[in-house]
């Protein structure tokens, strides 16, 4: 029984060398300093600092060093509702003076008259056939320009503030300490790739060709000399669910070593991951804070987590406890 | 008329720099060994130093350095016909025992008999019908292996190599030109993603989420504990002609400031890439030697460089020679 006693030592020195730092005598500092000390933060840097040893036997090449986040409820917030919504809903209005139909025509009519209850209403039909709307019929610079601005301009319903300020500081330092440590770092997410570009770019710090997500038809049009890529009112790839191991084999030819989200739609990609010939991590954010965010999981219509907690719980998957695990949720905490 | 000016100083300089390095006199040595002196090989070069010199109003930020590179007939030979048709035919043949209807039905039967003159009467039908038939059916991982042992064993017919020593030297050199100078290298292919990537894994240098490509519909299977994910028999989507740019887009996210490719389905890259705010480069592969490679274009069935070729002349795109540009075609004519 080799194996037990080695990562026991292993994590015995990575505690002595933590507090080591805790106490301000080591040179490297605490990579993790929005985190509370407790068994995630050990785990996590536990991991990091046995696969990327030489001398473990769980040792990584850094070829294969793919780490996978969702977004949604996981690197940022989901809650009143997923932020693409809310952009579609603000894009609704602004189209809506072309689109005098719209006034008697649900999902729109309820989009218009401000009825969130009687949008809910109309279930994943309705809201795909608001995405589709809302993100289809100019070109691909075009859409980008509105995205933009709507990031510049929108305010997010709770806490006033743009709807990228609301990502989590601990998961920033996350990246981070990955990236720190040569892990390539992606998004994998059920928003549209070409909504989640313009927001988290310069946010999370990976580049737009790492971010995996739904996308919709676009066709190139040559348009006498000024080439334009459109967005066609029509879904190409829904990346959730089983979608998203096939989204990173597409998109990145890896396996991930390791993996983050917070809902059941993460679940395959966590039990992807789980599957690697490498150690894994599999890492689930569960939302256990209503005061300084929000607390849902198996009831919950967005984000649902149920099956994932279970399956978290048999597998001895790691789960953030955000209430216990997170000093601080969003980085303009760190201003106060 | 200040901007003729200015560019012809600064290739006057880059010859200058250039004839001074070739003189054995400078510390950086020639970056394109394998190309023969002349207008090609100074216009990549002065394209290069021009966009990387921060002082230049042609300077084009790190980010933005895209350059997509087509891969047959590119980067790699496609003569006498794409290697992953050859690849299909010889996957036919290792599973024809499984499939004894095959001797009776096209296109599997002019396979069997190798009868490449029916073959080709079946038309793009037919080929699509082989690509169906020998690339799904499996995991991803299993096909991967089929591929790697195929690379391993099979052997061009004109050359009796591994079809992966088929790439040309003086692009291997390019893209190494451009990676040194901080542009980011794609492969933008109607090739099958899943089918380039180990062929080209470790001789090109670029990585596995940098290939843009074809693709088949493929499904996440739990598989009781074992997740797979398994390529179906069914075209997602073909990344050629108009589908370039989308694919581009929707992989890579950013417009190309350098686009190479040698056909008319690379067309449309090209003209997105000449689209581009910062100044672009586009480079079309020339095939004019017929005794170290092959000599085609306008009538050819595989390759055909027409339009683009009008195109080129038109827009004053750059057009490789390949007969006088190139000292050398293959990597193993420089071990002789």
């Amino acid at each position: 029984m080799k194996k037990p006693h080695s990562s026991t030592l292993v994590l015995f020195i990575t505690m002595l060398v933590f507090n080591f730092n805790a106490l301000g005598q080591g040179d490297s500092p605490d990579p993790l300093p929005s985190w509370n000390s407790g068994r995630t933060k050990s785990a996590i840097i536990h991991y990091v600092s046995e696969v990327t040893n030489a001398d473990s036997e769980y040792f990584i090449p850094i070829i294969d060093r793919v780490a996978t986040f969702d977004n949604d409820g996981n690197l940022w917030s989901e809650k009143p509702a997923y932020f693409q919504l809310f952009f579609a809903i603000d894009r609704v209005k602004a189209m809506a003076h072309d689109h005098p139909e719209w006034k008697k025509e649900q999902p729109f009519k309820a989009v218009l008259e401000d009825d969130m209850e009687e949008l809910i209403k109309q279930g994943e039909h309705g809201l795909l056939k608001l995405i589709m709307a809302s993100h289809a019929g100019v070109t691909v610079e075009e859409f980008e320009s509105i995205v933009k601005e709507w990031l510049a301009t929108a305010r997010h319903p709770r806490f006033n503030k743009p709807y990228n300020a609301l990502v989590y500081q601990p998961m920033l330092e996350l990246l981070n300490f990955l990236r720190d440590n040569d892990f390539k770092t992606y998004i994998v997410s059920g928003g549209g790739i070409e909504f989640m570009r313009p927001c988290v770019e310069g946010v999370y710090g990976i580049p737009r060709d790492q971010v995996v997500g739904s996308s919709g038809v676009m066709e190139f049009d040559y348009n006498n000399g000024k080439p334009v890529i459109r967005k066609l009112p029509e879904i190409d790839f829904i990346n959730d669910k089983g979608g998203k191991p096939v989204g990173i084999y597409r998109f990145i030819g890896r396996k991930p070593v390791f993996a983050s989200g917070n809902s059941d739609g993460d679940l395959q990609m966590m039990q992807y991951t789980a599957s690697n010939k490498y150690k894994s991590f599999m890492l689930y954010v569960h939302h256990t804070d209503s005061e300084r965010e929000w607390a849902y999981d198996r009831e919950s219509h967005i984000g649902r987590l149920d099956k994932g907690l279970d399956e978290a719980q048999k597998h001895g998957w790691t789960v953030i406890d955000m209430k216990k695990d997170w000093k601080v949720i969003y980085p303009f905490e760190l201003d106060k």
